[in-house]
């Protein structure tokens, strides 16, 4: 059993005993850790795998505190509900905690530094509605076997089109539409590994691709990648003697969170390497579009002629998230894909697909990236400039060529999930850096979102969040 | 009152004075048309409400005649009520050849007697659509992390209002928002069950449960089911007894195929064997509201105390599949079950959920489906009446209590395949019986579609598929 595990139990003893009361604050995490002499992550994980178990509920700049019985929860649909954890039964499970941050992250109405999604302030969403009424009233979409995968002729079309536009040739038959980059990444991986199977990942690696291979009951190796240059492709190669990988998940552009462009030459030798195992590599292309560069980065499908590169992308950091429309470009395993996405979810809803065709045919879809890549790159300065201020001395960023993170390295004595605590007590999330790993290489790490416009209130959140890191810092030394 | 209705009432004034005395045949539709001086549709339709009522009962290629007791009747459909042995699968791998049959129906512009969809004449598409537009100018449904699971809490309170509506008390944060039912399907699957194991299914089944069996990798056992009273309980319980069986998928109203209504007490035992077993139970409920009497039918959900029953459903049937909007209620399952959906799809789009809450919290949803339940319950009655006029003798057919479909039983020679064959070279599609099973049980089975309005057209797409049987049925002598 693991010391969190063991403290959980501990409390979990003391709830049942009545030391606690129904609604009764708990002690806060950091008198819980000063008097058990444990870490504050300690802490932390042991609170929240009491949360996932419904024993205590978080409540936000406050603490934690005894469940009340089931009678006298707030009404669905309320606050108290929908902010509850997703509890996992599995005891070797790296998405519990992630998902229950990830939950705190995303549904508060704090300053959202540590939320995975981009500011849809630059989102065109009048047009896209508009688009959408147009559609819905166009009678042959209301059946829905007019819309089974792979998808939307006209979104196809387009979907080949852009991707011609950055220098990849597209067949028309190969794109399969999907429930967004999630559901693409999913099939993809369902497609050409089994449970069981090895899967390597770049590391520190988004926590999406974590989860999927987690849930197809899969196992992780995580392979060195150099913050501006990408996964270690000598090192993949001797871990691919060694191990029977069946397949490789990267994302060299723009990479969730280092924000590195894998160098073309790299690209290049990793799909040789693939080519010459016969390994395929799911490539998750989402920030391809946001570039800060002259030119648009190259991707690995470009450098495949063997069908082994599935590539997933999704117009949800570019154009609106919340219509989920991705897309999988499967290589030889488009078939399987396009079965599986039938199996999935039947269809993507065609409406949304023919919305987005259309906005891309005539709305200047191209002009707005350019002001959307332009401010991310300023902000991008902004936010390296705000931490390297604002955050005690020894901190380091990335150089992010793209997207809208940064990833950021605290002194080594910091704990992140401290932070992240810290920071929300305070109304302020981050992206603590344990979340991008299943080992624990990260503690020390966090990962900030620039993609809202820089603002006073920011620069503030960013400087508060310095702030606590110091604190920490000085409480450790 | 209408017509038909008062032609209905003469005759059963008719048959209730004796005139006509039990197993004797009616005056034939034709004979009745011209003697009262009105429409072959309006006899028909008497003669069909009289047979709903269970007055009079129509035999094929000869008539209609009046009821004979409870004991003489014949079942309608297959031979699943004789014991036959039972396999369990190898891992399920029916889905290449059903996805292309199915390719074709839907896709086809042909007459869609073989689709699996409702027709969409019925659905508000235009009233829809407005509160879509509606709801794609709140600027929340914007914010990705305002649209996570489990789901809009408009929807979800229209979903457990619903639900008591139709006297299943739902806990207010049990249910999560899918992509249809079909994903609802996977995910309480995944959750209860993993790789390898055994599933227990309806047979003849809906293939989209094989196919979600299949994906996971698991096996099936196939259980023997009455046309008109559902799954075999005593034999369920004799193959748990026998076999680990995981789990037990099934669909206890309007069944695809068979269109049955599982008595309450036939429930009622069914989870009182998965409480004793501890065995969770995969509800379809698709088609509940689809109903043809007068009440709504009940749940295994309703009987189930200990959260063993995960009840999937959506409004695809009812409102519109093409939004493609689902739910679970995976009782003590749901913790799992929403993992599962942010791992699978990250989030079910906003904007759907809230237009069709909008709709159902204003527009005469209950009002609209009495109207499609009319219609669909006449309609069986006239693709039955079709159906026994066209097709060779022999040919039996299911009694269905709701939903659109009706199972026809072809004589023994037939081979589905070749009808359906056959027919798609008329433009006519059907949904051959060998989708239905792992097995080769329903070779001479084909399943149609009546939730067109009847017309000239169908009536004679339903001849010719039924010329086409009674020629492949001479070629077989």
């Amino acid at each position: 059993m693991k010391l969190y595990e063991k403290l959980a139990r501990d409390i979990e003893g003391q709830i049942l005993k009545g030391v606690y009361r129904d609604g009764e604050r708990l002690q806060s995490v950091r008198e819980t850790s000063r008097q058990r002499q444990v870490s504050i992550t300690t802490v932390l994980r042991a609170y929240l795998l009491l949360e996932s178990r419904g024993l205590i509920k978080s409540r936000p700049q406050s603490g934690f505190y005894v469940t009340p019985p089931a009678g006298e929860r707030a009404p669905a649909g309320g606050q108290a509900d929908t902010a509850r954890p997703i509890a996992i039964s599995s005891p070797v499970d790296v998405s519990r905690l992630v998902l229950s941050t990830l939950r705190t992250i995303s549904q508060g109405h704090a300053i959202p530094l540590g939320s995975p999604y981009p500011d849809p302030a630059g989102f065109a969403f009048d047009k896209l509605g508009r688009y959408a009424h147009a559609a819905s009233k166009d009678a042959s979409l209301n059946e829905l076997r007019n819309a089974l995968p792979p998808g939307h002729p006209q979104l196809l079309r387009q979907i080949v089109r852009r991707h011609l536009d950055q220098g990849l040739v597209v067949d028309p038959a190969e794109p399969i539409v999907t429930v967004g980059a999630t559901e693409a990444i999913n099939l993809c991986l369902q497609a050409v590994a089994r449970p069981g199977d090895v899967i390597a990942v770049e590391t520190p690696t988004f926590y999406a691709m974590l989860h999927a291979i987690e849930r197809m009951g899969m196992k992780v190796v995580e392979v060195p990648t150099d913050p501006e240059l990408g996964i270690d492709v000598d090192m993949l190669a001797r871990l691919a003697r060694e191990l029977p990988i069946a397949a490789c998940m990267v994302m060299p552009n723009f990479q969730n969170p280092l924000g590195f462009r894998m160098p073309d030459e790299r690209k290049a030798a990793l799909v040789r390497l693939a080519t010459e195992r016969d390994m395929p590599i799911i490539e998750n292309g989402v920030c391809n579009e946001l570039y800060y560069g002259d030119t648009p980065p190259g991707t690995l499908k470009a450098h495949d002629t063997k069908g082994l590169v599935l590539h997933c992308s999704s117009f949800s950091k570019t154009l609106t998230s919340v219509y989920r429309i991705g897309w999988a470009l499967p290589g030889r395993y488009r078939d399987q894909v396009e079965k599986l996405k039938f199996l999935n979810t039947l269809t993507t809803p065609a409406i949304p697909q023919l919305a987005i065709a259309e906005y891309l045919e005539r709305d200047g879809y191209d002009h707005r990236l350019r002001r959307m890549r332009k401010a991310y790159a300023q902000q991008a300065g902004l936010m390296r400039h705000a931490v390297h201020r604002w955050f005690p001395e020894g901190t380091r960023t990335s150089n992010p060529q793209g997207g809208y993170v940064l990833w950021v390295e605290l002194p080594a004595p910091i704990d992140g999930m401290e932070i992240y605590q810290r920071a929300l007590e305070r109304g302020i999330t981050v992206g603590p850096g344990y979340m991008f790993s299943v080992s624990d290489s990260y503690r020390n790490f966090i990962r900030l979102n620039y993609s809202s416009p820089w603002s006073r209130e920011v620069e503030q959140a960013v400087a508060t969040v310095g702030k606590i890191a110091a604190s920490a810092l000085r409480a450790r030394r």
